[in-house]
């Protein structure tokens, strides 16, 4: 067994940073992994053990730092996830006190987990890694009771990780789950110990490995790092949006000129005409933000459709998708009491949205002109209003309807 | 002299934490300082360095960190900020590379930062203080030369402080000023050294002190943590509104109603009838955010009235004052052209306030309801997008008229 030490060089507090422990967890599910050419493949079973028992005292907020939640969903979901996207991760532990074992079951299912066991933790830190490690024992052992296999499997990595560092990528954890496999019992890299490398020497005789861990490891551990993180979310979330245009030719000069006009706004923009199909069907998975084109006569059973597919594939749960309705009025629409209609309509539609789905619904409303400088203003003016809506996420604001 | 040290507890990064360091500086300005019951009056000179050289690497942005912008303001321009509130500050000198000298001038007029000298830097820190500390004595040598002032006044307390750690607070800087004063030449409060405290030990034969600092004065060093200062400038920005009702009573009305539903919503509204005399043009220097009501016959008028106030009491160049229209419709009131025909108005006016005086002005519109649950809900939803337009101050959204 080997002990691995994730260095968030940028930790926020002189606290000792926090180890990538792998002890003993063999399982019959074969890693997924798809290693990209020149990355070190792992394509042996590696487990997770997040302890999340803190009491979150120096954030200055009354809810366990873990538990504090931005974007609608709790710290500790969003570290979860980032190891549920990782293909050969097979099972990830979390370690809570006995008091947040309801909450944290609550979390799971409402951000829909799938990988992920709760478990209550000891006294302190160290006995909860305990229990994390012995929760992934049982269930080997209860796997192979049930199934019949051969016991004795030889162990191979398990990685703690703090509950509370929610920006771990896959790369590192490769690194890392790599290392451990490949210098377990050599004593060649030990560089500094910290109370878990000291734990690990003392109870598992086993050696370690330092490995520095990039700046987004940092520990939120202050109310101003949930902003920052909350701000990291946002900024990665906001990055890109699909367009779905249909096949009117307007919409899709109009879906090129925004995709122009959002560049500078640090965002791209991926045309498509919908969401049907191989390709298209992918940018429902592949993107949070979505753009509505409609020329000409305008139908909110557009929107629903979109609406209906966002829904079907399943990602609300995690973050909130954005769907924005650009629709352009030709200049002789009236802005009359069809307008208002429309407008209730849409918030209608805009609040069951976001009550039932997690799909926030904005408008934006534009008309068309034939004087070119007016029409690029306004297009301009969507680019903006689209992109500050897609980067704030509101709750407060949907079912607005912009006019640009 | 006496060198006191800032630490910021909170420190995000390793580096040794940056001195307080009081120096020879007399002035003949009296200082204005109004100390609390309690607190430690400063009723000497005290001036301040901020050295502004850095290259922000770290941040991994492209412009120095001290230089990054934030809400429409660069990060530097929230530090000085912060030692001009201060009444008993006499003069802030920011030191900056020879080649930032004419962006750091542009900053101090842009912002109309006014006890503020910038002068070049030398080749490291160290150097760039003691540029900052000599024009502060040859500020001194000019002021006696053109008044004809006896020299030789004794020097009282410099601070020097870290461009990059924004949030000062006055408590803090009086403790710092009064110990200053009170330590010079003591040698007993000596903790721990860093260069500063080895450089003023070396070089000016002085004693130290070390201050523990707040976690707020921690150190903007990556790209996050200007996020993170971003949300504490916005929460700080976002606490309360004033409103103003003018005499209509169902105005009146609803501002209590408004005040009630923000509770929740960690905010806290002032009713006020208008901002004309004493306690109410108060109103103008200490809130950040204003709810104009108009209920009956709504008139753009009543805004530009608001607008010119704000205006005039010349607070926008700091921080954008954020101004919301609430209009409430009878429900007679025909959604027609007129609506429309306002609408651009608002958007006009609003685009014009924005570029022209750092306004921003948003609508909220909503109707008149006899059913009282629908109007309890309707002033929610004006409270929740109220609070989340001043929250977000986004400038993309100037102009827009939202539903409640």
């Amino acid at each position: 067994m080997t002990e691995l030490n994730q260095t968030g060089r940028s930790g926020v507090d002189s606290e000792p940073d926090r180890p990538a422990q792998p002890g003993a967890f063999p399982t019959d599910e074969p890693g997924k992994s798809e290693p990209q050419p020149g990355e070190g493949s792992v394509d042996f079973p590696v487990s997770v053990v997040l302890p999340a028992g803190g009491t979150g005292e120096r954030t200055g907020l009354q809810t366990p730092k873990q538990f504090c939640t931005f974007l609608g969903r709790p710290l500790i979901s969003y570290t979860i996830q980032a190891f549920e996207r990782v293909s050969w991760i097979q099972r990830v532990v979390v370690v809570v006190a006995k008091e947040n074992m309801d909450l944290m079951a609550d979390i799971v299912w409402r951000f829909q987990h799938r990988r992920v066991r709760v478990v209550a933790g000891g006294s302190t830190r160290h006995r909860s890694i305990s229990s994390g490690v012995l929760a992934l024992g049982e269930e080997e052992e209860e796997e192979e009771e049930g199934q019949g296999r051969p016991a004795g499997r030889r162990p191979e990595v398990i990685i703690v990780h703090d509950a509370v560092r929610p920006f771990v990528e896959e790369d590192f954890l490769r690194e890392i789950a790599v290392a451990a496999k490949e210098h377990g019992c050599t004593d060649s890299d030990f560089e500094f110990g910290t109370e878990c490398l000291h734990l690990a020497l003392q109870y598992c005789g086993t050696k370690a490995k330092l490995i520095p861990g990039p700046p987004t490891l940092w520990k939120v551990t202050y109310k101003r790092d949930l902003a920052a993180a909350e701000s990291i979310v946002k900024e990665s979330l906001s990055r890109s949006a699909c367009v779905v245009t249909g096949a009117s030719a307007a919409a899709i000069e109009l879906a090129d000129a925004l995709q122009k006009a959002v560049g500078p706004l640090d965002m791209e923009l991926h045309v498509v005409p919908d969401l049907v199909g191989g390709a298209s069907s992918r940018c429902l998975l592949e993107h949070w933000n979505f753009i509505q084109v409609s020329v000409g006569d305008p139908r909110l059973s557009e929107v629903e459709a979109l609406l209906t597919e966002l829904q079907a594939a399943e990602r609300a749960p995690l973050h909130p998708p954005v769907l924005i309705w650009v629709c352009v009025r030709s200049v002789s629409d009236r802005p009359s009491a069809v307008g208002a209609a429309e407008a209730t309509a849409v918030a209608e539609l805009a609040a069951s949205a976001a009550s039932r789905w997690n799909i926030l619904l904005y408008g934006i409303q534009l008309r068309r002109s034939q004087e070119a400088e007016h029409w690029q203003r306004s297009v301009l003016k969507v680019a903006k209003i689209a992109s500050a809506l897609i980067h704030e996420r509101s709750a407060a604001l949907v079912g607005q309807i912009m006019q640009a």
